[in-house]
Parts: structure tokens; sequence; C-alpha cells
């Protein structure tokens, strides 16, 4: 598999995921600001892989600061113009805390090992998620049994992280066991990341898929032939209300009317204790354009109105797990979360 | 409004639907297997102008029978031709068994005064539907109320229907009384009719419309932003389940878990006593190109496995009303359906 994003010879390198499977074009950013429109227009996508583009795009613009700035002035503009790319995913602003508490630490070092040191920190954070992407596939492989139909929604691959992906990585762990698992990828309109991302990604694993319309799922599991569900994460709170691709709460629902097991599979970056619940994680929204066009061709009347809302919230109840690389958490989340937490840091 | 169909100087003249709202192309068939192409490649589309376009291909097929041929046996290759076109819409069959018997009532007369019958039957099929969505839409307005959010899914309009429409007659019904009324339209992958057609429609009409993509419905749900449902339908078994577009199932999931209605617009046509449950109408399966493709090109792995189905069944459980042009129909519609056609062979 492709690396989804690399540290190469000072410059930070991404596959364009607007152009999958189509084409596999790769981007060079040169500079932090290029870094942040990458994410802005999603040539890279997927929280954990937007947490190592921003770690990457903080050492990058570190490195390349121009001489007689002032060092901490520089940090911060750099740090506040990737904070402004997207606002739902907790990744992003967990990988910029990491980068900080990194500078505060080194900052009275000598300039060229301070970026050498921010340079190293932002690829330990890379390793760290291939890491806890194979934990997640581990610990998370053993929801899946022989025979079972899964739906996943949006791409919660390897593209969608360093490697590996965390829904996806489950499913294929369990796959190379042995275990015959069949996917429903929904494609995941206005973007069609399972349409595009999913079913590629699927494919060079030999996994089977099927690729759906969104509104296809439901007579699927009315059918019968949906056995699980499992999707990834872009922010959870405290109390387990989970933020993810828009399309997954609807999901959720048709998972919980038809007693389906949905599942969450997130490393525990994703989780934001400061938030109580859910409608505190902040939604994006996004262009009209995306749901407007297709391809760059109107598909509608031109000046019709449009919602783009990003992301949607699955309220806790309708979570049967939360695969972390630290444990796979139960209801009520609000313990289930804290006590992994704990567990953390008695281990660290 | 354009008319979706017509009868013209011994042809069959229907809009392009496919390549609507970017062009308004008009098609002209000149044979029943011109017509027959046309609903098979969704030229024109929707249960009820499905069935009007079925009764002018037999008008049109029966007139331009060439000479020496036995009349009942090219009237049979006629009918049966039309029937193999799509399985799912009720009123595509209860056309042809409507001109089946104007055929053998009049199969005495002179030949050309039969295929004058014939023509006329057609004609009147389509007056009727006129005349039926204009009552629906008298009867169905008073569902709505100032201020109604309404989403609706793909298009039950003027274009799926001889004029009017069903479900959007309704809401265009309580819209020209001064209600303040705002749809929310799913635009309906794979062909997007939501988008396409349902948007171009209630733009000329001038009702607010707001396009969302099929997986933003339950995230605008569970925010309050929708008050009602309302769709159309391709087939009604007798307990009141609904065959409509793929999608109305998933839709009629969250209008439950929302606790919102969920109505049905429909002629009574569509009702098919024949049928005691849903799970006997039968699903078309449609290409996978349409799921795979877009606008021709493909967004996916070309080789990849697809489910397409057309229609899903959402059960009367799921259903507030069915809105008929004889009346509403309230649970349990066993009943209900059952009264409606026993009160209409009393008033004919």
């Amino acid at each position: 598999m492709l690396p989804t994003i690399q540290w190469k010879k000072d410059r930070v390198v991404m596959i364009d995921q607007r152009k999958l499977p189509e084409k596999e074009v790769y981007v060079e950013c040169q500079d932090y600001i290029q870094v942040a429109e990458a994410i802005e227009k999603m040539i890279i996508r997927g929280a954990p892989a937007i947490g190592v583009a921003a770690a990457f795009g903080v050492a990058l613009g570190f490195l390349k600061m121009r001489k007689g700035k002032d060092v901490e002035e520089e940090f911060s503009r750099i740090v506040q113009r990737l904070e402004r790319t997207r606002p739902t995913a907790r990744n992003l602003f967990w990988a910029l805390e990491r980068m900080k508490i990194t500078f505060e630490k080194n900052k009275a070092i000598d300039l060229s090992q301070l970026k050498k040191r921010l340079i190293k920190e932002a690829m330990e954070i890379e390793a760290e998620d291939v890491e806890t992407n194979k934990k997640i596939g581990f610990l998370g492989k053993g929801l899946l049994k022989d025979g079972d139909s899964v739906l996943t929604h949006c791409n919660a691959g390897a593209l969608a992280t360093a490697a590996y992906g965390t829904a996806l990585g489950i499913i294929v762990a369990a796959f190379k066991e042995g275990k015959r698992i069949h996917v429903y990828a929904d494609e995941t309109r206005p973007l069609l990341q399972g349409a595009r991302l999913t079913c590629w990604e699927l494919d060079k694993e030999n996994v089977p898929v099927t690729l759906i319309t969104d509104n296809m799922a439901g007579h699927l599991m009315q059918k019968g032939v949906i056995s699980k569900v499992i999707v990834g994460a872009d922010r959870i709170a405290r109390n387990g209300d989970t933020a993810n691709k828009i399309g997954t709460y609807t999901v959720a629902v048709l998972a919980k009317e038809h007693r389906l097991p949905f599942y969450v599979a997130a490393p525990t970056q994703t989780i934001d204790l400061s938030l109580a619940i859910g409608s505190e994680i902040p939604i994006e929204q996004r262009s009209a354009l995306e749901v407007r066009e297709f391809g760059g061709r109107c598909v509608t009347i031109p000046h019709v109105e449009v919602e783009n809302p990003a992301f949607d919230v699955s309220p806790a109840s309708y979570i049967s797990a939360i695969i972390t690389e630290k444990g796979i958490c139960r209801p009520p989340y609000e313990k289930s979360l804290k006590d992994l937490f704990n567990k953390t840091q008695r281990e660290e």
C-alpha cells in the first residue's frame, strides 16, 4: 500500500486523494501554507491523517522559517494557520498541541536543533499512528466473525491514517485471519470517499466489496444482507457521542432499527474529554458547489440553495462499542472512556 | 409548466427527463418500441407518467400496425413489449389493463374506429391523471401547515405524472394557499431525480427549496429542521406497504425515529389489491453503471461489484397516511384502502 503522507527531503509529500482511484498523483508541499491548503481542499483527509499532516506542516513551516524572525511569534503563526483548516477532527488539534508542547520544552536550545526536534516529533506522531492502527485492527478483529457482511461509510482506511486504517484496518485484519468478510461500501456523497477510496483500498487487499449508494443501506439491512456496521470517527465527546462523516448518523439509526451492532473505530487522540456531549462538537459546513456539482458539472439548477454539513453526530446510545488502541469501550462511555485515559496514564 | 408527455400528430412526444435541468429536449416516438425504450431508459419516469406513456404506447403501436396482421395477435405483442419495460410501478400494468379492456370491448368494430377508440382511451387516462393529481393536491394540502419544512425524496412532481404531481402537487397546493412551506429535496442517487427534477420544478413554482445529499436528511431531522415527509409511490400492497424510489425506506425509518409524519401520496391506480404485503412487490434491479458512473465518467474502480435496486419497500407501520384522489387513508390500511375501493365502486 502506498503511504498516505511522507516527510521526504524537507518536503511533505501526499497522494492527492481527490484524484483517486482514476489517477495516482502526488502533491509536494514546500511550505506550511501548502500543507494547510492541502488539508482544506481535502487532498488529504481522514482525522488521523489530518493530524499527521498538521504535525508535518508545523515542522515544515518552522524548518523553512526566514532568518531574523521572532521564533515564538513565527511558531504561533504556523500553528494558528493550521488550526484554521478544518474544525471538526479532534486529531488536528491533538497533533498541534503535541507540537506546541515539544516547542515549549525545547525552545531554549539551538535553533537548528529545535528544527530537528520538531521534525522528529512529527515523524514520531506518524509512526505512532501506524502502531495505533495495527493495535486497533488486532483488538477489533475479534468483533467480526466468519461470514459477516459489514457496512462501512466514508473511508476509514489506510488513506485516512498514516497506514492500515481504523475501521478498514479491523476488516482487513479479520479477513487476513481467514474469516470470510464481505464489505458493503456506502459511496458517501458528496465527495464519494466510499466509492473512490474504500473500494480501491479493499480491492487492493482482495477483500470482497460491493458498492452501494448511501440510500441503499436501509434496504439491504431490511433484506437481512448486512450483519454489522463499522465506521471511523472525527471527534468523540466524553459521553461517547461521535462525530463522523455526514450520513453516519443515518447509518446508526438504521443499525438500531435493525438491531445490528454499530461499531466506531478510532485512536484515543480522537476522544475529546473537554467536551461533555456531541452537540458541542463544531461541525464544518463546506461549499455548496460540492453538492450542486459532480466532477465539475452542475447537476441541478445552478442557483439552488444547498446545505453541506461535512459531519454529523451519532449519539452514544446508538454505538455498540468504541474500538481504540488501548481497548474496546462499551457503554456507559462516560465511565469506559475515562477508564481508558486513567489506564493510559498509569502505563506511561 | 411544460407537459410531461403528449399525443401530437400521431406521435408520442415527451420531455427527455435524463437531460433536465441542463437541457429541455423533446423526444418524439414514432412507434411503440420507441415508447417502450423511452420507459426503460427513463426518458420518462414516475409511476403515473409511466402509466400514461404505456397507454399512449399501445394506441401508437396499434395505430401504426401494418396491414394484413392478425389484430389480436398484434395487440398482444404491443402490450407484452410494454409490460416488459419496468416491473415495479403498478400504474404501468393498470394502464395496460385498461387498454386491454377497451380493446376487448371494441374489437368487433371497424379497425379504423378501433384505432381511434384506443387513442381516445389513452388520452382519457392522461386527462384523468391530471384531475386525479388536482384532487390529491386539494385533499392533501390540509396536512401541511404554515411554516412546515417538508422533506421529499426523488421526484413525485408534474414530471412524474401527466401534470401537477402527487407529493409535490400537495406541497405546491399548500404553498399557493399562502402557507409558508420550505422543501428539502434529497438529491436521490443514483439518477439524481431530486437534484435535477424536483429542484427545477419547485423553483419554477417559486417554492423555496434546499437541496441535500441523501445522507443529510437524518442530520437535519436530528437538528429539528424538518417537520414532515411526503413522498410518492410506485406500488402499494393491500396492507399499505409501499414501494417507492430506493432510499424512501431509509427516510421512513428516520421519520419514525424522529416522530415525524411520513405521508405517501399516490393515485388509487398505484394500489395493488392483488398483493397482500410489500415483499410481494417485484423490485427492479438496474445497471451497475448507474452507480459506478456519473455523467458517463467512472467514479470508482471500474470492476467493482454493485447493487442497484431501483426501489425499496416502506412497511405500512411507518406510514402516517396515504393520500389518494378518493380520500386520505389512515392505518389500519387493510381496512382503509379496501373502503376506498368499495366507495369508488359505489360512486361509479
